[in-house]
């Protein structure tokens, strides 16, 4: 989660602990900030330096500190502080960042433009920014922070700890959990897409016979009665929506994250941990389930099941049920393994082409063998 | 449409007469509510039970009256009231979410926090939420609603009994007709995307050459001097953007509906009652048919004509145009007959794969024999 | 740029002068609009008629004068002023939409329900519009225009010139160049969609070892340290998002132009020049050089080179490396030579299939004539 308050100076000791990982040179020295060798800007940062690339930059470093790969030349005479060297480069990405984040930026308590229902429940140590917007009955949990600009309407719940960027909107009677970060503009509750017509429409029709011959005069709107539930420690990218369900809720479960502008249709429901890469359209009553990886711009037709552990690469469009702990690939989506083996055949192809060709002179050789052969038994009758 | 006020209670003769349905029981018993039989929260609720996952969860609803489908199993005595009878799923869907949708939160008349310029014409029974912008010589139609945080540009319209949701964007001079639902952030007048070089560019010259001999080192912009106008009874998703036109308007159609994340170009024209998935993207120029639907993440080129009642399946680009009544599907888009020979090919493909082999072994046979035959002239001559 | 106030009036002769274009009639004519020929509303307009649509629309227009294309049939009688004529249809209509765009409505100055920090610095000219919200130690650069509701948060700067519409959001210590245009609801400074497991993820195993068998049970986060760095004469399309980078910046170069719904994730550099078109989602840490142009709906691969002037047609999904100058089409994308290649292999495929056919029969004459002789030669035996 991004820092709410300052980072503390540490100690390249307590940082190397922290890693598990080991010191050289000065331990004592303290560093209140990480960066990219380049983008150092005073010396009591540590610089990240893990991979050839950046190591190779340390050179020109403002930073007083830094943390190599282990197995990396090492010169610690140009650092005023030590060096930590490490062997588990994205962990310490994770922890550093974490750690040394330049806290956001906001006032405590609740700005005088905020607009807040006086029957909303705006818990100890919130947040609430300018020109925010707070629903009746709606309830903003303990420690959460609304930056500015955010809706949350009315009846709906924002947990303790959780960070909403400015425009967010959640719509009427939803639910955010704890610990949740939701970026500019994202959209929790708009309605679902629910169209019907009263007779059998064009693509039920089409569906039916192959041919368009029912035509959609009038369309009946299915109203969204449902809302959307979202766990705890979930993310939400930029201009992402997640729509409400229809009769029930749309859930979105505990330590999901998903990146900007992406569709999450009504009725979906996606499991713990599952992680949803930008641009990803989701349709109607997907159910998507446990630590599901899904790349960019996939997009997933309505009513499919994806199953736990499945890994679904970039681009693919999915138009049947995803088996669990598989790797999905292409348009229709399949199976890595069949694709693997639709491309042998696409290689098999080739290889037959050329067969084929060989195959012609033979028979041709063959042919004309024949007829001067013919010619000689006809020689001989 | 969602409602403005809460539902009224309704007796199940009242509604069973309004879907053209039967009751079976107390046709008296009257319900304020519809839901999911497990979300049914008190009794004077009639619980959706008209396929057969949620008729087997409504053992333990706490709804006092159900809905089920013609021909289900039916136990009156565990409901305090009847029971509805329908054959027609969808059409009663449709109508019993409208019937009794949880109404709207807001307030009449204009919040003192919005932002109202003094020649913007606001008519009787609006509603204007807090911290909306309205423009110079905007005009809010009766009865219309702006939930908060709204803008609506100087110059444009919006018609009676509209409903825009939190951090919607009309930009100036646009159209929105009446009873048109706005869902969060959706934009309506961005200028169009329209830039030229001022001698051929790369493109053009890829285009008619194959090769990227020029090379765009100064691009002049096009203004958008046109805007968007928008018809009755449409509904725009989630962050979905129309851009306004170069010189004339972009237009969508009474009866249109477009669901989230849907980006339409400069220039497009939308026939009466088309719909459109999440995700689309719609290049400039491109005009679209009535009772058209376009399926999730669907990409058109600029300039493509879309015919009348075709329907464009979900994933699909399309680069040519579209004939009415037809079915497209797949990139480049193409009539799903044609795709279907296509398979067909692809079948054929893989039977020819298999002739291949076996007529490589016939011809390896006949050419031992020729050659066998070849020794023995051999031996004869 | 769209205007910042009202065009004046200009005579045909100056215009044409401008456009190095020619005039037949009265020169001295004003006019201070132009339009299509259909949606001129008065006399004093320039109707753009350079295309053979627009041109069969001149009889009924409003214009009291027109734009005609070298060439085409012109009767000047029926103007009241004189038709300008010119061979250059694209530079006319940017430089004719520049010169003539509706003016934006705004103030000038500080809204006073616009909330300033007062740490924050708005330089002479600057308007900033109401229910913006400008943080602590931002600069508003001379002349910049916040249209409505826009965010600009601590620590970022937005360059002299620049217009961010409704809804804009710009996250902490960011910078917008001069002269940029950013659209409804654009986000930039959102966070950077990083995450990693403490030990091998599932998609690690499955790149290593084609198989599911880790399982992303604990999820850490890189939070965003770096920021986002926008050029001068920008424009940015409504609800497209630019991540901050992890430990530097994320940098759009000058002259960049991108359409809607686009997504620029974490780390990505983007060259001069180069045009993106709506939908495009690109992905963490991808490189791309100047002058490229990259087409609707397009996806590419985190990590990836884009060259200099390369092409990238629409729907494309890009997995590999792109070569400057290069024009490339499809999943996975291909250069277009090959891809050519690739649709001769198909053609050869199907004549293949042809000559296969054809083949089987010659190969069973020969098996028939083979038999005849084995079994004439079983006679002679």
């Amino acid at each position: 989660m991004p820092l709410l308050s300052a980072p503390e100076p540490k100690s390249l000791n307590v940082i190397a602990t922290e890693l598990e990982a080991d010191v050289v040179g000065d331990g004592s020295f303290e560093v209140s900030a990480v960066a990219h060798p380049v983008f150092a800007q005073h010396e009591a940062t540590l610089a990240l330096a893990m991979d050839k690339g950046s190591y190779a930059l340390l050179g020109t470093t403002h930073a007083g500190a830094a943390i190599v790969s282990k197995g990396m030349e090492i010169d610690t005479a140009r650092f005023k502080g030590g060096l930590i060297v490490s062997d588990r480069f994205r962990v310490a990405l994770a922890k550093l960042t974490q750690t040394f984040s330049p806290p956001i930026s906001f006032a405590d308590g609740i700005h005088e433009t905020a607009v807040i229902d006086p029957t909303a429940h705006v818990r100890d140590g919130a947040s609430i920014g300018p020109l925010c917007v707070v629903g009746a009955d709606a309830e903003i949990g303990p420690g959460a922070v609304l930056l500015s600009q955010v809706t949350v309407a009315a009846g709906s719940q924002v947990g303790g700890g959780s960070i909403l960027h400015p425009g967010v909107r959640i719509g009427e009677n939803c639910a955010i959990g704890q610990g949740c970060i939701l970026h500019h503009n994202a959209s929790i509750g708009a309605d679902g897409f629910g169209f019907v017509t009263a007779d059998e429409g064009s693509i039920e029709r089409a569906q039916r016979t192959g041919e368009v011959t029912a035509f959609n005069y009038e369309i009946l709107r299915i109203n969204s009665l449902g809302n959307v539930i979202v766990g705890d420690g979930v993310e939400i990218g930029a201009s992402s929506c997640i729509d409400r369900g229809t009769l029930g809720p749309t859930r979105i479960s505990d330590g999901v994250k998903i990146d900007n502008l992406v569709q999450i249709g009504h009725n979906v429901a996606i499991g713990e941990n599952t992680m949803i890469a930008g641009g990803v359209g989701i349709a109607g009553s997907v159910k998507i389930g446990d630590r599901v990886v899904i790349g960019g711009n996939v997009g997933i037709a309505d009513h499919k099941n994806i199953g736990d552990d499945s890994i679904i690469a970039g681009m693919a469009g999915v138009i049947s049920d995803v088996e669990p702990k598989s790797v999905y690939v292409g348009y229709p989506a399949r199976p890595l393994k069949q694709t693997t083996a639709l491309e042998m055949d696409k290689l098999r192809t080739g290889k037959a082409l050329r067969d084929l060709r060989s195959l012609i002179q033979r028979v041709d050789r063959l042919e004309n063998e024949a007829g001067e052969r013919r010619e000689q038994s006809g020689d001989v009758e």
